[in-house]
């Protein structure tokens, strides 16, 4: 069944909890010949450090990764490629006093309910966004994978709260300047904004949201496995496998609900002998297929649901009302830390994706 | 790997494409002991009929459902349900012709592609909306399990074009008027406008898209199996795997981008004895689990990309540019048909994970 | 969790039962590409038809394969290949009577306990020889798969019983012989006193067990996935998932345990420029991955279960001791039929592995 | 693909090569509130240590697990359990200089073939039966989770070479006995020949197999999942994955293809109420499913193919024929620390078979 386990040429196996001792993934499926070493993945894992303390959390883990097996002699070597960041920074102490007290916006209640109570609450224990590391060491090694067919992946920060990024960037553009900017937008004035919007929440004891958008440039027409496992299918699920995702759109996406036909379809074109489409309103899938076009994503991020506003809640051990409020370290905006979040699960998709479509062979380069 | 099939417990295979000799399904995992006759199919299958043929397109199929295997006695037996339907009004004459012009906004240059020009490309074939009618047996077999359960699956028309349905209706009386109009939208007058919105896009040879809204009442809490396998995550990969849908949001969903934590966080309290929250805005999953509430899902389906207006294509005989214009019998708004789809994917998902989280047996009821 | 599947790539999925309306199965992942017809199917189908009327069931179906879909222009496309064969002699009258009396060596006490009684009885129902035609079917797509690559899969009977065929013959004449005699067996005088045997069993009221080889040549090296999905480990379990199989081994098998290093390991040489070994205890695999060398593998079938004799039992109506001397048309021997079913098994198995390895690519050539 | 997962409900990830940092594994699907430390994996893990050196290997590592993730306060949480032992002893120098020189018997050559040379080969990599240290982890969980609902399993040598255990032991006699011998074999008369018949072969350069039976008791009646997750296919495939393993049989097993119909069936009969067969030909399973007589399987196991004879291969440089003689500490003969794998490997497969049967349910005791 493999709940914590996706992908099924790249396979990405999970585990960990936030308070517990680490975090950890297993990659089975990664073809033999790639060279990889423990900076590979650490360059990754650098990006979710906050550039600007304000507007993240006091925790500020220098997260470490230890690859375990599956490298050889600096490269894959076609066995399981485990890897594992140690929790060090964790604090518990916080959360004894609201055991019993869910927090909304939290998976404690549910979570409580489904495992009879002997789920590690601590830090929301497996339902942490801590456990989104599995995802960046997993994309680190996807990134590496695809680079090396010329396939890169670019997330941003398009929208906090209520501002949004207007201007239209080049890929360069945004490929350049995203990690300027704390909250990863690529355009600085509006970063700036974001900024202003999150130092306010944060000072308000709120929080807020947010879009984030990805491309992914270079993906061959064809990726992708109609029926069920069609493309776009399998971005749409581990993106809402992320954390605080509440909604996912390709291309114009909600906005193509609204159009005909005859604005809404993307007109084919020869350009320099090649296929083209004149828009992209598709995102560069069809019929759960790549077409040859920048595949285009948009995730929802719903506002942290860790505030210190005094909120509504239940005690879960005499069922009767109460009120909490959060303590402990939190994103104001989680924003900043999920753009190579979704940037690391777009591209473990688009791993899987190719090798399932023979385009990844199972051995990189001949080398015995 | 199992491309076309989806769910772990309650395992679906799909085959079949629309000019072939049919579409079939193959359920694996249904508990035994399940009251089923074909009558329990055929009535889902008759709500993808067209209740007012001028929206709907010339291909008026009466779908009849056969079930091959997995019955016996009216009682289903816990060995694979396998069910077909025939095609019988496929005509494929009009696609001899534009064979080598991929129509824009379909999959046919991907899939040409991809299949080395081997794919069945006849009314998009694998690719067709044809297909759904398998999640419709599915589903059905679903909603007849769920049902045992108390849980109920409800969709509904919620936007055609720019005409959105503003009021907000109790799912009581969604359930009991969203058939009753051609749009499948329970809002009469509202259903009014959208019809007169798709004749026209007919009329103009242009088509229309919209937005789906879908709920299941009475889930329990504690459904779904994160990380990977988050509900959500499912629901919303079996919902981009049906053709046309561009975009996917829980609850608040995009909107929810847009809120302060405060705003957003569904507040606990206890109502006669049980755990509610006082709104909704999670769309009942919170990390990946039901919370006890409606879990509300919304799909954007884009307009139908079969248009009768001109449009720009390429050759891929002589790779040259081209233009198009796509005859034979289309739906200028495939909502009406796409209403009952989604609701049997949702009801699909929740079958396979009550069951794989223990909450639905494995024989419903002893007999021996 | 689809048991009713297997493979990976080359993923099967089968469906319905003895007396049912049909028997089929799904093929989700041949290659696009593959010149198929129902003929190929047939013919391998027309192999599991007796010989010799004697040493079979009365039971004489003249198999009639239909194929559903993936075909196209007489090439697979790359979309799931159904295909049924319709049940048309099945005597479901003698069932009743021992509907409540389990008979020995079969499923059926396991069976009702296990679905609460709402499983099809009649004639095993979904335990049956009966559904071995889906892996027929199976693995006829699978051999002409195969057989692109030169890849030769060959099964015969190796003993009846206590008949043991001593004699040791080439591939090529195992090839040409085993279906010229009604025991499949290639060395014709061993074939007689085999036959000679079932034809007293039969008359005795009582059944005969036997062992089948099977051989697969040109196997490419490397082809297996350790650790768990080994080739011999895949191969090992659809062979236990044939019914009346009760034992699987790989080359020298038991024999290797009562042999010394020295004496089982087989050494290397260099012969015309290729890697061989000069034995094959290990039967072609080692670590889980083909060798290079023939893969060899042998089963050890019961006799069936279905015999005239009285036999103890007990009705499950009262629980109470029983006897039961099962009526119908049963195989005095089932190795007759069993042998191109063990054939069509490992077919099967090798088509899914040579895939995953990337030795047989998505599509087969390019046709466009 | 998952081709190093096993299992579906309690599906089990294994990583980690034999001179790498460590062997791990993640078991994904373990119900919440099974009390369990590290002590209950060490006992298993103890249980493969030689009881006395001259039988084994000069490598004696005492393995110590470290439990990652999964376990809180004592219980596991339903989350992934992340358990690794660090290999502590590995000395790779003697295997540059036979890194062209594939061993006999070994994967060294099919390995290299696969993966392009850029597998791991130092003590095999992960080929080394060191992996098997993964399935003892595994399955110390399995065991603790089936004897918590009365479900023992029980290996024991029953052959070295030539050396056989005549003598028919009570599972009693069994589970009290066979860990008091170096040898594994609760007889101990037998089990000083077999160990004399290992010290002879260790002295002569050379080494053997043999043959260990596992049974299972008080396994449910109904567990497996037919068609091709039948128990017996899904035990063969898990045994066949056990390095050296080359063949496996239940109950009369090969023996009953020499058996008519009548001898081999297994009559029913009530005893106290009790449905059992008098016999147990089948080795408790009947169709794949569990009869509720005890299992009972067997595995040929082939001699190590490790010896310091002299034997012949070829250089894979030049390609040309050339001798080794294996260096390094090899146990004569496996069988002393392939028991307790066999029975892991049973409990790994009856935990998960249990689990999906419904007979093990998600969390095992409520606490909340």
């Amino acid at each position: 069944m493999a709940r914590n386990s996706i992908g099924k040429e790249f396979a990405v196996t999970s585990f960990g909890e936030s308070h517990g001792k680490c975090v950890g993934v297993v990659i089975d499926g990664c073809p033999a010949g790639l060279p990889l070493s423990e900076k590979d993945i650490q360059a990754e894992l650098d990006r979710r450090i906050p550039a600007q303390p304000k507007i993240v959390s006091g925790r500020i883990e220098k997260d470490k990764v230890e690859i375990l097996s599956g490298v050889f002699n600096g490269f894959t070597t076609g066995a399981p490629i485990a890897m594992l960041v140690a929790n060090k920074e964790a604090d518990s102490s916080d959360y004894e006093a609201i055991k019993d007290l869910p927090r909304p916006g939290h998976a404690d209640y549910p979570a409580r309910e489904k495992y009879g109570g002997f789920n590690d609450y601590r830090g929301g224990g497996r339902f942490s966004g801590r456990v989104t590391v599995v995802l960046m060491m997993a994309g680190a090694v996807a990134k590496k994978l695809l680079s090396a067919f010329d396939v890169d992946v670019l997330a941003y920060t398009k929208a906090v709260g209520k501002v949004k990024m207007g201007k239209s960037l080049s890929p360069e553009e945004i490929r350049e300047r995203r990690y300027e900017t704390a909250v990863r937008c690529p355009d600085s004035a509006c970063a700036e904004a974001m900024e202003a919007a999150i130092v306010k929440a944060r000072k308000d004891g709120d929080s807020l949201g947010g879009i984030i958008e990805c491309i992914a440039l270079n993906v061959p027409v064809g990726v992708g496995e109609p029926l069920f496992d069609a493309l776009d299918a399998d971005i749409a699920k581990i993106l809402l496998a992320v954390p605080a995702v509440k909604g996912v759109e390709f291309g114009a996406g909600f906005k193509a609900a609204e159009l005909k036909g005859s604005e809404n379809n993307d007109a084919y074109r020869m350009r320099q002998g090649k296929v083209v489409t004149l828009t992209n309103n598709a995102g560069g899938i069809l019929g759960g297929l790549s077409s040859g076009m920048p595949i285009i994503v948009r995730v929802a991020v719903k506002p942290t649901p860790s505030i210190t506003k005094e909120q509504r809640t239940i005690n879960l051990r005499n069922m009767e009302d109460a009120t909490i409020a959060v303590k402990g370290r939190h994103d104001p905006c989680v924003l900043p830390k999920a753009v190579p979040v979704v940037e690391a699960a777009l591209a473990t998709v688009l791993a899987d994706h190719m090798i399932r479509a023979g385009l990844i062979s199972k051995v990189l380069r001949e080398k015995k």
